[in-house]
């Protein structure tokens, strides 16, 4: 598996009580995510039908605070505390599940959401895989 | 109760089905928690033994992320969806507890561990009141 | 000058080459813009003329991201480099200028946009008066 | 040229007055400067000479701050005020040289500020050619 974040996470100076490669597939897959709720809630502001869209614009910029976040705290290791690393996974996971389900419901109509649900369920599914060999 | 919050709340033109002064209070309590974990941080760095504070500096990292990602959640009323905020405000209590211990270790040679350690209890007790009120 | 963050800045163990109460007040001013501006983006979503206030959403989260890292930066002393604090201020005081306008247009019709517009002229104010006393 | 944003920016559905596949180039160079430094700090962290380290975690937390918030503002276009985006590349372009310099000091000797240092590089290089594109 090659990802962006695996050559830093091969310079890491201590131990880490999980595995590299899946660790980094996860990191990437919530940075792509985050990225694109970003562009896609800017894209929903940019549609005629706006109006019908303000959820999807609401979930989009909360999952993408909550994914930048985790990355963030995965990519901490000293001192690791798997609570709030699961916890936060835990919520994560629930907030790409919300709204990967929103932008599918519009993605017949809305290419960006087509491809933003595509990226939710993907970062999902990673956050899942993540915490099934955490606990 | 007088919050920084609360005028801007007063404000939303919809409903919103939680109590606002309580809402806006834990928004308040979010962004001094975050403030608060983002300088301890910084003043661990500056301690002549902070080869002793590693783990206290990434908890605070960790802390002030979830805490400023959890306050701009908060901040979003519209299609309101309670399992991603709750899912949410339980990680964040998790953080704050785990932030609040670190630093209590520290209080008693460290000032703004003291200080940060208090932010940390009251905003782990405003993120379980809001939780009590939403379920 | 009372402010919430004069308690934590006080306990900071090393010098800091700045007025602490001058420094408080602009993290204070950018936290309370940062969350003003979350907020009004929420706000002008729930407005059945949203289609109107896209640009002031699009304005309001590009403030609140600025706001929320400079008031990060400033926080941060060790190594203090200047160049970089000066010019995340100058960005910033641009920013809240962009956004005071934008919600200022609004505020005879939206009062979320007049409280906002307040907030954003306030720390676009601090973010100057910093800048003076650095240079 | 083909970068992990470039899909999404292809489905915006309105005009946007900046080539999209240097945008879409800059946007991926800022979220990996921003994930690497946020490694680099929690590295540094690690390292059995963190007391020598503090300017340089304090330099990556700072430059990983800004760089997410760039990359955000750069995501919307709806509304685009250039002045915003204008101050904000040069004080991302001023941290990534700074935190450039301070990991290159390192690098010799730890192989995640060697790594940083390369992402800030060309974090710093993205910035200005998308800076010059724009005057």
């Amino acid at each position: 598996m090659t990802t962006a974040s695996m050559p830093m996470l091969d310079t890491y100076p201590k131990s880490i009580n999980l595995d590299r490669a899946k660790l980094a597939a996860t990191i990437d897959a919530l940075r792509s995510c985050a990225q694109a709720c970003t562009a896609c809630a800017d894209a929903c502001l940019s549609e005629d039908m706006v109006a019908e869209l303000t959820k999807c614009i609401r979930t989009n910029l909360d999952c993408a605070d909550i994914c930048d976040t985790t990355a963030r705290v995965l990519s901490r290791h000293t001192g690791y505390d798997a609570n709030v690393t699961r916890s936060l996974l835990e919520a994560c996971a629930t907030a790409c599940k919300s709204c990967g389900d929103e932008c599918a419901a519009h993605a017949g109509m809305h290419e960006h959401c087509r491809v933003c649900a595509d990226s939710c369920r993907a970062c999902e599914k990673a956050c899942r895989d993540l915490l099934a060999v955490m606990t």
